[in-house]
């Protein structure tokens, strides 16, 4: 199954199975291609908790060596962006980059799980796109400016159950119809259970957080007018425009 | 006014003026030394964006120069933890700090602030014990581990109205009674306003949220048992225990 979360007509929010375009919940059906139903971010994540350098290959591009533990940052509640949103690039900036990521949706309240039972607090999978404002990352400590500013995670459009993704399911990332990122979840460094087990050896993860597993190489600006793509096999497609602030 | 929020003898949440130990609400008065009255967090943060090195003294003692704008990290909201707790400190760390600091939580959702009408999107002035991991915030990019492990933040006891906290409002820190830190806020690097203008220049702050302003020198180790004092002048004092998980 996949999950979506609307705004229905008359403005109340909604969260229910979604197959052909159409949600089910409360005994009815609602259209997320009528007008008056928006697409909102598919869970209310209390933290994103983004994991760097997981394939080796961007790790390459970036210029690092590949990381012996996970290396974790994070984007707080005030970037999250639903599908079809315009995400604005921060005023004066020379670079902000496109980022896919396959995300991990968490299921329940989770703290010291053990990788071998790590898939049983995950509810699903999701897309994201980490836009990285990569002028102030390049000069912090830690990346404030960087990862958190406002709209920079398009999440979406669904949280699909994890039977629907494969192992080596694909990650991909289109600008304006061209393909700019393409990697798949089996070249992850760390995979989705030593991650689970990492981080919640630190951080209790609520329902609804949200794990980002890092993007594949191809990273690359973005501009006033882009159409954004992040395809995430098994998932679908979260699309987003681009304006300059 | 100073305000509190507390878990009443019926286990309702209820916030209301504080004063002399008693919080008044809904008509009636709730004695927080009542057994059955928890002080809670003072307010409900989505995300605390602090403030590294705004104190000369404690940017020397840690070996760092003095920034040149403000350097920002994160607490997720799983950091939080009430006046009164019991903080666990991470097990097999070498090292786990207390930091005092003087927070700002903010009053109303704020975006693209200027630094002159900063005053207007803050509620007040409450305390904060930044608890920090040196062991991984030494070996981290992004402080998650060093900074965002749960119930590092003890926070309160109330937030205190602004004209209650001087300019020079003094911030201490004690571990067993003896006096660790002992700073003021006219030490401040950057502001108030300052940062107010910097941090809404990129993120969008939400009522309750919480700046964390730096902490004064004499930073250092707390230990299974440490009883910690917090007191911010015009605030009050948050204590809170320590225990080794």
């Amino acid at each position: 199954m996949r999950y979506a979360r609307i705004s229905d007509p008359s403005g109340s929010v909604r969260r229910g199975p979604y197959e052909d375009g159409t949600v089910e919940t409360a005994g009815r059906s609602f259209d997320v291609d009528d007008p008056d139903v928006d697409l909102l971010a598919p869970c209310e994540p209390s933290k994103i908790v983004c994991v760097g350098r997981n394939y080796a290959k961007h790790a390459e591009e970036m210029g690092n060596d590949v990381p012996d533990r996970p290396l974790l940052f994070l984007k707080t509640p005030n970037t999250i962006a639903p599908p079809n949103s315009t995400v604005p690039l921060p005023a004066g900036k020379e670079r902000i980059d496109h980022e896919a990521e396959l995300c991990v949706v968490v299921g329940e309240q989770a703290r010291n799980v053990d990788a071998e039972d790590a898939w049983d607090v995950v509810e699903g999978i999701t897309c994201m796109n980490d836009v990285s404002n990569r002028d102030d990352q390049n000069e912090e400590q830690n990346w404030v400016r960087g990862k958190s500013f406002d709209s920079s995670a398009p999440l979406g459009p669904v949280v699909a159950d994890v039977e629907h993704v494969p192992d080596d399911a694909s990650v991909k990332l289109r600008v304006n119809g061209e393909e700019k990122q393409h990697g798949s979840r089996d070249q992850f460094i760390f995979d989705v259970p030593t991650l689970i087990e990492e981080i919640t050896t630190y951080l209790t993860l609520e329902e609804g957080d949200v794990i980002a597993t890092g993007t594949p190489d191809g990273v690359g600006p973005l501009e006033d007018g882009d159409r954004v793509e992040v395809e995430v096999e098994g998932v679908g497609v979260l699309e987003h425009d681009v304006v300059a602030e």
